[in-house]
């Protein structure tokens, strides 16, 4: 039976789980929500790193086959000196999503939007610039972006509001592909999509590290679906299972966990 | 020479300290803002109880004559179970600010606004009915104004939608007195009073903290004004500084810490 652990800051990574649900509908799930720390995108490294080291140490009891950081933040500041002492593959969102958005755009402008730290930290523009030198990339960081998704405001007035103030110069440069460089932007993308038009490409995470997985883990095509899923969180009182029950499709029962 | 210790989960305790610093100005203040944990208001009394025990014990260092939780999901939440382990006093927000509610409500029709969690306990309408029996409270949850002043964002479209948003039964209900029953909102004060009306009287918790210290602190009057403040937050990346130095009309200088 393969196992994969998945853990974020709070509910953005549910955007990953639930693609990776489906693309590997025979495994089994562990998934991990810090919400008693959430946000991770408006703190610093040194914070980051040590919620990213409690999250990966609580997940490796479970002995998975792979653990996804299905959260830009942590991948971005905290992964790269944690991969050395995890005994499992440990998955970011950095370069399967910078690799899944080089694939989609045409005019290789892209524009990045993310939290204040992923933004701050660089790690897109390095890698999509080490991938392919000639891409032009904008980064944008919309600090309020997980505070309303965390609330399960995903449309209305206020998104657009927010929307607009954070990026409205980058519709102005004529970007052709956007990366939803925050797993929790997903949730946004029918109000983004509708913000930049049709003629912009919006790539999720979800889809990079889905397809880095499939080179990581033993085929599991041969096994019958017998799926399921653990959901841990941190603190109860966030909306997380009333608004998981609702991206997910299912209703999720919830367990509280200290790291 | 009067030692006075103030902490919050981030910036909202500055609403405080700033008005403790004018009325004490001979004290000396530390303050910590627990910007690594940012927000309390989201989340369940086990965490929030957890978090500010790490606030007070890190204050007790530094032997104050008094400890202030300058946040109102801390005093509602943690306080009552750990007053009685702590060696100096502790004042919270909530009994202050609901005694200078009835002092200013003529009608006894009162809204108080605050976080979910501080909503969630019933504090407020617990003690406002318990200090007066003929009071009507209407209390609301609003959870986006902590992100939106923690961002810096005071006023504007996106302010007044998260105000209508959270405020219209409120408003149309008629209250004469509006409690900020978080220490964060006062950063919206200008934003509100224009949403309500000059009809309406709006109450800050710091009135009442500072009326309850005069009461607790030998007098300071005849010392010479020597005040100085020394900040802490737990994390950097947030613009405490920057946004405490505009709030306070001073420079700012922050040491980080690890709780």
């Amino acid at each position: 039976m393969t196992s994969i652990a998945v853990f974020d800051s709070g509910l953005g990574g549910l955007t990953v789980l639930s693609r990776l649900q489906r693309d590997y509908p025979s495994a089994d799930f562990i998934y991990l929500g810090d919400s008693a720390r959430t946000p991770y995108g408006t703190k610093t490294a040194e914070t980051v790193t040590s919620y990213t080291r409690d999250c990966i140490s609580f997940l490796e009891q479970f002995k998975p086959d792979c653990i996804v950081a299905a959260c830009n933040t942590a991948s971005a500041l905290a992964l790269p000196a944690l991969r050395e002492d995890c005994p499992v593959p440990l998955v970011g969102t950095i370069v399967p999503a910078a690799q899944e958005c080089l694939r989609e755009s045409d005019s290789k402008r892209i524009g990045v939007i993310a939290t204040p730290s992923t933004v701050k930290s660089g790690a897109y523009t390095e890698v999509l610039h080490r991938l392919r030198s000639d891409v032009s990339v904008t980064s944008v960081p919309c600090p309020l972006f997980v505070p309303l998704v965390e609330e399960g405001i995903f449309s209305g007035d206020i998104v657009d509001l927010a929307i607009d103030r954070y990026l409205s110069e980058l519709r102005t440069q004529g970007v052709d592909t956007l990366l939803l460089g925050c797993t929790h932007y997903p949730l946004l993308k029918v109000s983004l999509q509708k913000y930049f038009g049709d003629s912009v490409s919006i790539i999720e995470c979800s889809d990079g590290v889905s397809r880095t997985l499939k080179e990581l883990l033993p085929s599991t095509q041969a096994e019958k679906p017998v799926s399921g899923t653990r959901y841990f969180v941190t603190d109860a009182l966030s909306p997380f299972s009333s608004i998981a029950s609702v991206f997910l499709k299912t209703d999720v029962e919830v367990e509280v966990v200290e790291l």
